[in-house]
């Protein structure tokens, strides 16, 4: 009566949803305040100040038809050229508005990508483990074959691993640094061999592979150290892009992919991207984001919060004799379960009211995750309850 | 290296957007003043004074975290409960929340429909003609066979031609009235025995076929007469709606999906509706717009202009002898070239600097589409060249 695969799809649902559905459940009978919800990547700080006025700004001083009407469907042209003049700013590149494909956010993004670039049933896109566990649902729903490639056990890309998952049916990576769920940005020495790698393996089975970033977390880093700006080293690289996490507008459904012309068929790609966002039913992206972005595109976003989080977490975590990477960026932090169960791990810190995700579907079921974008008093309030665990574990070995 | 058929679909682009294209290439030469643009489907009227002050009022008033914030995948519960409520009111039904999956506007709606319900390459989806070109993208790349069954003369719904066209693998009928192209609302007579008709062959080969309601312009109605409410008389009925025409807000994609409950396996479907808006990579709808439309599901549209536009161009019209149906609803004319070819009468009303759409698209190569949601200056200054035109054809007779 209906598709077998979407019924599953709506049944099964993601992991984390059903988690933060539990919390609100629960938020509503211990209140909100006694509730430790650390499952849902939803900025806890708001749009940065210059969003929220230039939002009001257009609505107020514009007239509607002049922010609510169609745009073309790569998106206003005057908003892609200022994404494309961002981007030369910072990575000395030299893109304009025909290198930027306007969309409804990362998971529109992908989805376009994926559509665009796969051509038959045997086409298969790698993804490295841990892994955001959409990434599925996408490169399946869009009809190729999800590869799994191993992480070292820093959680940086292990190219070996890697490689030897590449065939001549492989056509796309996709990477995603600063990582969800373990806040790893791949180093500098990673993506190079990462990117010699597939240049060697392009040659010898003479085609492209694609190098797809998604990088929603890009501007979310906490040192100085920052992702690699990849179409500069590796030709055959698509930027997925979202301002979701990093001007806070997760609901806005607002972002960009990014088809440099140094592609391969550079003209063919940016095509298909625009025959697959029509195909999807992406008319346009929403259209008063566009002009909120054509202006905030420069805009910082706020991370003291997660920072501050991030430091009296990872050094409690520590302290106590978690394994745990120090996320360098994003807003997540992977969590090794003392008994290597990340289910039971999370099972546990339920009968706190402290919620995390199971790393299982992020491929690591050793592993918890835990956002810790909220309130830093809830940071605080954690950090009992994971010596708790700890201890629990430690009586009962 | 990509999809052929994504590169075609972006390559071939709409016909309309092409047109579209031509128009504002031509205004930057001549001026906009002296260009009859007729080709897009773009509301001339704002949105309604109370969207735009609900508007500024969400986003004055309330914190950005309150309005740009992720939703739920099927929306924000109260937005989905006042489109329910409103339903009820208006149509006597008893729905709540849990019929209404709110989307990223009309496109999104059917292709989410679409997915959910297609479960094989044989499955076939019936599109009465003419119809609106993307129905054809959108059924195909969801891999279903995209199906035409004529409408009779009168353009109403020929309902012995598409009962010829149903077989075991009908899945879904999809019917859009008020029509684009035509603007024909389609009579209470027609729809039931389009009812009676579907129920006969859902009995005779034991499964159900969905009705699939394309309702965008069921708001934009010139006379008393309003389209049948279709779930109160075929419970297999699912609806896709957007506001982007009713309220004028085309840009932003905002729409919904009714699943009703009387609609066989309802649970299944909802879930199926979820899984396939993942998969296609709808997050959520945008979170300001659901906020807006909480507030504002009860505004009447703005139709005074596309009344007057319509009234003016149709008695010209057919005063002149052009054959033409008198639309009742949507703001669109379907208008029969004189010598019966559609694309001829376009390339020479483009001499006159007259933008209209081949009707090719549509299904039917003997008419073209004039949109007349414009300025009414611009629907005035067009009579002489319709006379013109008219006159033309009668000196090469």
């Amino acid at each position: 009566m209906v598709s077998k695969k979407m019924l599953d799809l709506g049944n099964i649902r993601s992991g984390i949803r059903d988690i933060y559905e539990y919390g609100t459940k629960l938020a509503e009978k211990i209140g909100v305040e006694n509730v430790l919800d650390f499952s849902l990547g939803n900025p806890s700080t708001p749009a940065p100040r210059e969003v929220e006025n230039t939002i009001r700004h257009i609505v107020t001083e514009l007239s509607p038809k002049d922010y609510n009407s169609y745009t073309s469907a790569p998106g206003d042209k005057n908003s892609r050229l200022a994404v494309a003049k961002n981007l030369n700013a910072r990575f000395g590149t030299d893109y304009d508005e025909n290198n930027i494909f306007l969309t409804c956010g990362a998971a529109a993004s992908l989805n376009i990508i994926f559509k665009a670039i796969i051509e038959s049933e045997e086409d298969e896109i790698i993804v490295n483990t841990p892994y955001f566990p959409d990434y599925k649902v996408f490169i399946e729903g869009q009809g190729a074959k999800f590869v799994l490639a191993k992480c070292s056990d820093d959680l940086t890309l292990d190219i070996a691993e890697l490689e030897k998952r590449i065939n001549v049916n492989t056509k796309a990576v996709l990477i995603n640094s600063p990582n969800n769920p373990s806040g790893i940005i791949y180093p500098k020495e990673n993506i190079e061999d990462l990117v010699k790698m597939l240049n060697r393996k392009q040659k010898e089975y003479a085609h492209p592979i694609f190098l797809i970033s998604d990088e929603p977390y890009r501007e979310v880093v906490f040192e100085e150290e920052s992702p690699e700006f990849l179409p500069n080293l590796y030709n055959n690289t698509l930027v997925a892009y979202s301002w979701s996490k990093s001007l806070s507008l997760p609901g806005e459904r607002i972002g960009y992919i990014l088809v440099p012309k140094k592609a391969i068929d550079y003209t063919d790609i940016f095509a298909a991207i625009s025959g697959s966002a029509r195909v999807l039913g992406y008319v346009c992206a929403p259209s008063l984001f566009q002009k909120v972005i054509k202006e905030c595109v420069g805009v910082k976003p706020n991370i003291d919060v997660y920072r501050t989080n991030r430091n009296i977490l990872y050094s409690a975590l520590i302290e106590m004799g978690y394994v745990v990477p120090n996320p360098s960026g994003a807003f997540y932090m992977f969590i090794k379960s003392p008994n290597s169960d990340g289910r039971d791990f999370c099972e546990r810190a339920k009968n706190y009211n402290m919620l995390l995700v199971p790393g299982e579907g992020f491929g690591m079921k050793e592993y918890a995750r835990l956002s810790f974008c909220v309130d830093t008093q809830k940071v605080e309030k954690s950090i009992n309850i994971f010596r708790i665990l700890m201890d629990e574990y430690n009586k009962n070995n």
